[in-house]
């Protein structure tokens, strides 16, 4: 009833009641620019998101593997951690990322907050330690004051750190796509292949999973239900998070907003493309080959899916202070 | 006589005549923001300088180890290269850098055109050839929109991407610095310690190499001209480029602009804060050793030459076309 209330008050809004039973039932919804974010968190979290000196080495920071200038991702298949280590899966966008049922492919961290801490301390990835990272912290007066003006005393600890790491996250919402006007009434908004290949991913199935505000991220579901998934990758899935064998290659959906710019695809990034992400879907999950031209809309149809990317100036770090632990790449 | 005169007119302007001498006698001249940026070439140098796919690995930007969130500079003693080689030297800072007689701590490029393709082919940095960069950039139809526009043809070659990103570079210029302010004639801009300590780098010597607009950067100089400086960073210096044994050890002398933010100092990054480079400067290259309370005054007047850093929103960048060579980080 919610949703539906919400969707009456914005298709009366606009104007376009005409079209509200249709989108009502749309499987999937029109993104909505957070609310209630606390700006001051916010900008602490972006800068933090940026600052490399949250890892061992000094070079890593979130926005390496999460790069807000490539779509929230870093476009190759897993990503580079300290020392050149190779990542055990694809990185996730970050961008949309607060509609997600949990975090990581696995969910095994219920939510931002919680996924922050993650990859600071992941001797595979950023190679810290909490205690390390929220030392370096500390010692950096500029950071220290806007502990101060955010949380009311200037104690820097992991919990702060993360929490405003989350909160700048929480930010990255991506509105107005092209989709998104659509579903709003504007149906002039997508070509006439773009209206179809939505048509053919809602009738082939694929809304059964990529569905709702994030186009996907809202449930856990088995790739490779009707064929096999074919990877060297040894992710198990939602199975190392529950300890059960039912749950054995259970991946978090993907959301496909900004699918465009997230590539490559799936959780060990073997395709490079659309098309060969949407044939492999078709086939696997589906038990369903996609023509050439059905794939070609459905790819078109994605593609209307990019939305506004994050705008906001390049974060200036504060410096360093004589005391701060240096970093140790080398080490 | 041209320098005098843009002095003049702008003592004129704020009213300081009575200034008007001093300043003009100078060493170190008010920081001039740049003239002439052709806005088109430096927005799509901006989106190069940022994009990751200049590298072999899809991993390192120019940004990586000239973050121009940490003053221009990666803040580690050498750079983190392709599968995490060791960088031989310490990373200079791009602010300012369109103000150095000649780019690298060799000179051995002679603007920042020249410079810009070092990095892109060195294979211990972004591993890269000039020729696969600009299969990339080629394909990406965003860029190849972008080359259009601005060059006013399509065609991609190394020679618009060097050129783009030394265009972005010249922007990098970092006006307002509280020392500028000063030198305009406010004379309240810097503290009683801050003034103090620029009468002791001027009377002691300092000024004799930084000097200029950029306090640094338009002379090499020999490092260790009383004292040897103690290194194990085998670079030889200007005498890499020349040959001539008269010129090793000779290097440019570094700009001092934003040095609170360009740590850890020297060609070799061996020391990490300001006190400790004041100290090693004075004694190997004044034969001078500064008092404790004449080398926090220096370090005083170090930190007014902060000026306003880059300020421009986050670049977006064109993504990949499906048939865009991906990126090999661990091959």
């Amino acid at each position: 009833m919610k949703k539906k209330t919400i969707a009456l008050t914005l298709s009366l809004a606009l104007g376009f009641l005409g079209n509200f039973q249709a989108n009502a039932e749309e499987p999937i919804s029109v993104i909505k620019a957070p609310v209630g974010i606390n700006a001051g968190l916010a900008e602490l979290g972006k800068k933090l998101y940026f600052d490399p000196r949250l890892s061992k080495s000094g070079f890593i920071s979130c926005n390496s593997c999460h790069n807000l200038s490539l779509g929230g991702t870093d476009n190759i298949p897993t990503s580079v951690g300290d020392k050149w280590q190779q990542g055990p899966i694809n990185a996730p966008t970050v961008l949309n990322s607060s509609l997600n049922v949990a975090q990581f492919w696995d969910g095994r961290a219920a939510d931002l907050k919680a996924q922050a801490g993650g990859p600071i301390a992941n001797p595979g990835e950023m190679g810290f330690t909490h205690d390390l990272a929220v030392g370096v912290v500390a010692s950096i007066p500029g950071y220290v004051n806007e502990f101060k003006a955010v949380f009311g005393k200037p104690d820097v600890n992991i919990d702060g750190i993360t929490q405003a790491i989350a909160e700048f996250e929480k930010t990255l919402v991506t509105p107005n796509s092209r989709f998104d006007k659509w579903l709003s009434g504007d149906k002039a908004a997508l070509t006439a292949d773009e209206a179809a290949g939505y048509q053919i991913f809602k009738e082939s199935g694929c809304v059964a999973c990529h569905n709702g505000e994030a186009v996907g991220g809202n449930s856990f579901q088995k790739l490779g239900l009707v064929e096999a998934y074919k990877t060297n990758n040894p992710a198990e899935g939602r199975a190392a998070v529950t300890g059960k064998d039912a749950d054995r290659f259970n991946f978090k959906v993907p959301t496909l907003r900004n699918v465009e710019l997230t590539y490559p695809y799936f959780h060990d990034g073997a395709a490079n493309t659309l098309p060969e992400a949407v044939d492999t879907m078709g086939r696997i999950q589906l038990g369903k080959t996609f023509t050439k031209v059905e794939n070609a809309k459905v790819v078109a149809f994605l593609k209307t899916l990019t939305g506004d990317q994050p705008s906001f100036l390049l974060p200036i770090l504060p410096p360093s202070a004589d005391a701060t632990p240096r970093p140790t790449p080398f080490k």
